[in-house]
């Protein structure tokens, strides 16, 4: 049935994007490269999350206030950021994923409002807090992929519904979570669920109709995965035949996780679109032995088409949860002396990978936390992590518990994206600086159950108190430039500017602004709730604005979000942190800030 | 039964009385006559809501800035205020009515948190959202009163419970959403429930340990109501034997109404407590023939043993729900070329009252907002209001729709308190500005079911739009001074200063700050959410913060709070702040402001 379905979306996918490549994304472009806006939720298409706006600097950033502020009217975790284009604000809020458009003309006053009806029931069946990273804007249209899968076109200036989707089953654990790609007259979108034994994929939809145009597995055949097997490359060699099945053991692929949550890139020239695929299920790697292509993969597709030009598995049989979803800041950038297209991607195993994003050749792989220690290095050649035998959950063997894994299963960073600036040359890193204790144990399928098969704790690397850092890295080299560190892990997303300022959250609720060639502190703010949001910018009326949401929640955040009062409750224990109850409660609140 | 308890606990009351006056008292006078701190919910004990702080003035009100925020977690409707007590802000949260005790030392975070777990069954039972106006402060302790009538106090350190007592049972529609008044040795409170055919009481508690002291019904035997037929007077005059049963019909008044929900203000020379009381049960006015005493009725009691000294009923057999349980602001004023000591009080009615609160007489009884028109006037010998036939919902009889009745259920003002300024000699009233269709029905009552018996539609004055207006009032002469307009019912407490300033807060959630010369509007800020909370302000570190709960809710934002989509839905329809919807969504945060 896939396959029938798959050959009858390319058709169409392929006529209905040769008549609309140019509108729809020749607008979407325009919006983009108007500084005045933030058109996209990754900020532009290279994942830049750079802002050319200056009016707002490192000599008058400290004098910035709190313009105004608004309530979502839901609490929980608060992913993702506003949108701004022109005179309008969107803005919306994790599960049950409302979206309301804000007059800026008129003090933030809502012009409309969306309320989806969904099922409560999608709420146990999403691993980490009822996040939602943002919708994004083109054609006239708001895309909200919901909690439940549901992808809705909303009527920019109205918020009726033009046309809507259903991507997915939360009864067999697919639920969404991550905001979308507008990408030409295409939306792409990715699928959560790598906790309830999904396979993930990547779909396209056409944005005039929603009709499917093409849909791209993270395992399986390669009809369902879109690999030629003789022309998409590994490191530059052939993937071969059959590269998503024979690294599983029989039917395994089909709950095999690989999910696709996280944010995407798009590089116009190349025509491709780059992301990442997720942990192999389940976290008990002895019932999945082999590599587990394609999970912990690095994927560029060819947007018109879905087919892979290159992946790259930078975790082959994971043991630890280090799901590869992360986004993919593309840039040049010198490495070795040589100007280099690259794809920037700071991994959650805790090695920062620069690409070639044309060829997919390995440049660089370096440790972005001194505390990694579950591999001593990437093979350049190969791409594989020498692993160390001692953090080996497999090798330890079913019911051992690990002992000071680092990182934890939320990674060295997780989805909370990194910024760069091109003035710099510098990415700025949110990192978590958290190890773990992990044993896994065996587990069986049931659709829509949990599927996870192992237990975890995590605190912060022996010796040290705290649990993150907010870096500057310099990708051609892969060094640390400076580190910040933090009480807690850094879950907001960065934004850095052409004021030579630098922007996070954190999750104690802090907005803070930093000297984007040194890292010291030029601001702070303490909004209302713990910042897992991300940072943007915009100009109205001739000023600049920064913008966040508040709003506690997320994996770090699941222990207030979710009401667990035993610290090692919960998917993926948060024992490191509990002392967050010290800081700060639920919330869901915008806080726009600019000098006055 | 009640008698006997009321004897034992009032010779219980006077002897822990004697022994604890001092300590306690004298600790909370203390911290209420020292500017930096917000020791009471009412500023102090004369309900003055005045501020001796003038560091932020006519002068640099404009230049005010967000200092801090915080996030209580909870969202509905956010009445009353933080207090401050030296280097702690307590915190309160509506239903479920979490405490937290922030260090102004470090930037709000928490020092300890109290969240009770009540029954979400007394939701239903809360009339209009699940307000809370907040704790008080005393002996070491946070007295809060918890929705379902759990008085309980915590150690002020720990936020540990040092005892707790009942006060009311919400299977029989018993709930509070008032603070308590902590006065000598005593904790002082009200109960909730007119809409459930709850009869009112204040009762006392001894602040030690929480036993009982005195409580005082708003009608029933005059044992009961803790009058002396021959020494409490109403209007000068002594009010006799029985005054509580003999303008009842048979037993109507054991299901009577006069709630006490709203605040309690103390004159420590006089020794007196003053408060008023609410609607007489039902809403229909012909099932309750009689004047229904002492509902509606401002209350004059020895705080030592409760008895009644003076009471005056200002709406005789209420026929439009006109509770009386605003707040009385103590002062002295120059009436008639005298100065009084005087109580002045903004009723539901729409009438303001000034009175001398030694002796109960009434001095100015006039209207504050020109669309009333229920009554032409108050007879000042009688203390009768003049009823017009037509807006008379009793005369025009059940089951008849009568129309145009200004002001509307939710009067002319609710409990949103006025502030009074010592400089200005001027009071400052958040008011409604509302009309009403009401038509009563027959209603049979059910314990802990509703017990309404009327219908209702609300809007703005006829030819009018806007719904609410701040205004100065000259108590003295019974005049408005100056009125601002503003779109929807101001819903917020005021809050004068030395600085000549005064502040309030708007459903849209603009704080605003206005010169109290003058009305002119000199700052404004759009907070997240409607603003129902009332402004408090406090010194720390030598710098003057101003404090404001945001949080939409209450009687006028029911319609947001409860999640109704159809204007007409809920107790009292709410169809004119329909229009809410496009300002502002739930919320639940504290916004702090200074001038840098």
């Amino acid at each position: 049935m896939k396959n029938q379905f798959l050959t009858a979306a390319l058709f169409v996918g392929s006529f209905l994007g040769m008549a609309g490549v140019a509108g729809a994304n020749d607008e979407l472009q325009k919006a983009i490269d108007n500084p005045a806006n933030w058109a996209i939720q990754t900020g532009d298409y290279a994942n830049q999350r750079y802002s050319k706006l200056d009016q707002i600097n490192k000599d008058n950033v400290g004098d910035m206030n709190v313009a105004w502020t608004f309530s979502t009217g839901v609490l929980r975790g608060h992913e993702g950021s506003p949108l701004v284009l022109g005179d309008t604000m969107f803005v919306h809020t994790p599960f049950p994923n409302n979206v309301y458009a804000l007059d800026l003309n008129n003090d933030g006053a809502i012009k409309w409002i969306y309320e989806p009806k969904q099922n409560p029931d999608t709420i146990p069946v999403m691993c980490c807090d009822t996040v939602y990273r943002g919708v994004a804007v083109a054609d006239g249209k708001v895309f909200l992929h919901q909690a439940d899968t549901t992808l809705v076109a909303l009527d920019a200036e109205t918020g009726k519904v033009v046309w809507s989707v259903k991507n997915g089953d939360p009864a067999k654990g697919e639920t969404n979570t991550a905001t979308v790609l507008p990408v030409k007259d295409k939306v792409i979108v990715g699928i959560s669920g790598g906790e309830f034994g999904v396979r993930g994929s990547v779909t396209a939809y056409n944005m005039s109709d929603g009709s499917l145009a093409w849909r791209g597995y993270s395992m399986g055949p390669d009809s369902d995965i879109l690999v030629d097997p003789e022309k998409t490359t590994h490191l530059g060699k052939p993937v071969g035949k059959d590269s998503g099945l024979n690294t599983w053991q029989g039917d395994q692929w089909k709950i095999g996780g690989g999910t696709t949550w996280g944010w995407y890139s798009y590089d116009p020239e190349a025509n491709l679109v780059y992301y990442g695929s997720g942990n192999p299920s389940t976290w008990n790697p002895t019932q999945r032995p082999g590599d587990n292509r394609w999970s912990m993969t690095i994927f560029a597709r060819d947007v018109d088409t879905g087919m892979a030009k290159w992946v790259y598995q930078m975790t082959p049989h994971d043991e630890w949860d280090f799901d590869g979803i992360n986004e993919m800041i593309l840039s040049e950038q010198e490495v070795d002396g040589q100007m280099r297209k690259v794809l920037v991607h700071f991994d959650r195993n805790g090695f920062g990978y620069t690409m070639d994003r044309i060829t997919g050749e390995l440049l660089v792989a370096e440790k972005f936390d001194p505390a990694v220690n579950w591999a001593t290095h990437v093979d350049k050649e190969t791409g594989r992590p020498q692993v160390v035998a001692e953090f080996s959950t497999e090798q330890n063997g079913e019911d051992v518990n690990s002992e000071g894994i680092c990182p934890a299963a939320l990674g060295s960073k997780d989805q909370q994206p990194a910024a760069y600036s091109p003035d710099t040359k510098l990415h700025y890193v949110p990192t978590n600086h958290v190890c773990m204790d992990y044993e896994p144990f065996k587990v069986s399928y049931t659709a829509g159950q949990p599927y996870v098969g192992a237990t975890l704790s995590m605190y912060p690397p022996k010796g040290e108190t705290h649990m993150g850092n907010f870096i500057a890295w310099d990708a051609g080299t892969g060094k640390i430039k400076w580190s910040n560190p933090e009480q807690f892990s850094v879950w907001s997303g960065a934004l850095a500017t052409a004021g030579g300022v630098v922007f996070y959250g954190t999750l104690e609720g802090y907005l803070k602004a930093v000297d984007a060639d040194t890292g010291k502190e030029l601001y702070k703010f303490k909004t209302p709730s713990g910042i897992i949001g991300n940072v943007m910018t915009y100009e109205h009326g001739g000023k600049q604005f920064v913008g966040v949401l508040s709003g506690i929640g997320g994996w770090a955040g699941i222990g207030l979000a979710a009401g667990l009062t035993d610290p090692q409750a919960g998917l993926g224990a948060v024992g490191g942190y509990a002392a967050l109850h010290n800081y700060t409660r639920l919330g869901g609140q915008l806080t726009v800030f600019a000098v006055n």
